[in-house]
């Protein structure tokens, strides 16, 4: 029986994380649970699952969690340190987290400090402390096992292959909902076309990222720190139909590719059953006879300068990436509230990078003062 | 350094065996050599790679060799006995097996007894013997290494990990030349067609083979040996591109696959080479950027009934799978010579296989027997 924590539990990775702890009940169990502010769905969660311990954002929501938890045996905490008890909670084996934007990256690190194995749904950590997170998943023998889908399939590719076999990585993306809009027609695009995502269904934040394809230029990052390879060797293609969920290429010219459907629960399992592989319990499965047709074609980086910015950050390194990501955050949050257009997004983000000053192998203070300073210095 | 033996050097495999040996001159050298007739070619390969035996099939041709050689330190054998000394050559570690037909098995079983990991191209010893050879393999404590391109995609995308992880494997074919033909234009087909492969250059009996589709027929009884699965569990999809050499579809609905350009140098290095991967020294790559599209349907059994029929012979078991072999090597032989039309193949070697009784768990005594049987009493 493994015992699961789940950071996030009421976002769309932390619901399918629980469906899979339910579809597999002689193989796991929650151990704590933290969401935000969805109070009712974690108090559900805390009814079914029965962890030890759970935790809401805000003293008020705790204090109803509280009164009706009572005699319960789960313990309800609060607030910034709540969240750090849950990523550390004794019981736990893995803890799964999925927190947006860049607030993840303290809990995940008290997690992977109390040697616990890490199931990553955000990238953000990782794109703005990768080298910090994985020495300390190296110092304290933690394996890190990538939910992205893309992440999940190239870890998945390089199962029983060596490092140094690999010629370069391939990440798909499914283009966007505007993949094929000419750049007129992406300065028109409103908030409501933007949260539409042709494959899959997310939150607001990664569905936005995922139309201007800052998501991959993330992913990148993250790919280039999760696997160890230099910016040159992690290329994006366009996959419209997102069955193939990325390829490796070897030095002796095999590709490795995953293919599945687009449920979430599928990489989530995976990272949870690590290494074996486990029934996929009533998920709906890829009937590889009715694909019939998959395609490919090169991004368009001038209508999409967010990836050309990714690769940019990245070959900077240092503190780079995470200004990328602050920056990102607030001009994404700022198109939400229609107060900036989509194609604004990289331009603003481009602004706000050639203003930092890099600094290198930064420490996890230097790494938040360059996110601080970002957003501080977005205009 | 990995000491090779070839056995049918100057065939195509052979040949782009060779090529690897010569492309990783650190790793790779040449213990013993065998080949059928090609006189001119096996003594420009001894001198060349300077094997310490060669042998060819005919003692008058083994005799102008032994004249030619003379003083060169290469030893010249000839015929059955031969072949067998250059199976279990004692300097080799691994010996390539590239024989057409069933007269492969001898040689094989001998390596495999010398205790030689054997790399296989030539997939009837595997068709007609497939549980005897795995026997003896695991006696023996051998590797058998797959260099047919959709069963090294399998052995491929299975690295790492577990049998009871897989749901099916899907052997991809390219469906041959008359893909397209109506049954009527099938009856139609001439020697010459059926000897233009739209993607692979290979030997005559293969390439009627791939035309229709018992090559296939074939494989799946290979693969349901070698990877140790039930007839049901192993499917086949026509793929024009024939990029994508083969998939794994695992229990939790993740499908791995493995894609490459059709150059017989990567299946093959990959069986040298095995477990490590080694550069693709100056072979033609894939670039997957240009791939663009890839296409994917189902066979039509009403017009290629030979898949149906490996299917049948696997079901059945035992010897059956010796008489589909034997009946389909005359049967091709017959149509070379144009004694008999492309179409009457399914039906002559189905015809055959009606009036075969099964022996079940059959010996090598036993199986050659069911072989003999099948070629006296094809009509």
């Amino acid at each position: 029986m493994k015992k699961i924590s789940v950071v996030g539990s009421t976002g769309s990775i932390g619901v399918n994380t629980l469906k899979v702890v339910e579809s597999h009940p002689q193989k796991f169990s929650v151990a704590a649970l933290a969401a935000g502010s969805n109070v009712e769905l974690l108090l559900e969660q805390a009814r079914r699952f029965k962890p030890a311990v759970v935790c809401i954002r805000d003293f008020e929501n705790a204090e109803i969690l509280k009164n009706k938890l009572a005699g319960s045996g789960t313990k309800v905490v609060w607030g910034e340190e709540g969240l750090i008890d849950v990523s550390v909670h004794p019981a736990a084996d893995l803890v799964i987290f999925s927190v947006v934007g860049a607030k993840g990256l303290k809990p995940l690190i008290a997690a992977i400090r109390a040697c616990k194995n890490i199931g990553f749904a955000n990238k953000e950590p990782f794109v703005i402390a990768g080298e910090l997170i994985k020495c300390l998943a190296a110092k304290y023998g933690v394996k890190l096992l990538p939910i992205d889908s893309e992440h999940s399939a190239i870890f998945q590719c390089l199962q029983g292959e060596k490092k140094e076999s690999v010629r370069r990585i391939i990440l798909t993306s499914s283009g966007g909902p505007f993949r094929r809009l000419s750049r007129e027609a992406l300065g028109r695009v409103t908030v409501a076309q933007a949260l539409k995502h042709p494959r899959w269904k997310m939150g607001k934040k990664i569905t936005v990222d995922s139309a201007t394809l800052m998501n991959k230029a993330l992913e990148v990052i993250e790919a280039a720190h999760l696997f160890d390879l230099p910016t040159e060797k992690i290329n994006v293609l366009i996959h419209p139909e997102a069955i193939v969920h990325s390829l490796v290429e070897f030095i002796d010219g095999s590709h490795i590719a995953q293919l599945a459907v687009t449920d979430m629960r599928i990489p989530i399992q995976y990272a949870m059953s690590y290494p074996e592989r486990l029934h996929s319990n009533g998920f709906p499965r890829l009937e590889f006879e009715k694909v019939r047709k998959l395609t490919f074609e090169e991004p368009d980086v001038s209508r999409f300068p967010c990836l050309e910015l990714g690769y940019e950050a990245n070959r900077r390194g240092g503190t780079m990436p995470a200004v990328l990501n602050a920056a990102n955050e607030v001009a994404v949050d700022l198109f939400l509230k229609e107060r900036i257009r989509l194609v604004d997004i990289p331009t603003k983000v481009e602004r706000v990078m050639k203003k930092h000053r890099v600094t290198v192998q930064p420490d996890l203070e230097q790494i938040l003062e360059a996110d601080r300073w970002a957003r501080e210095n977005f205009k």
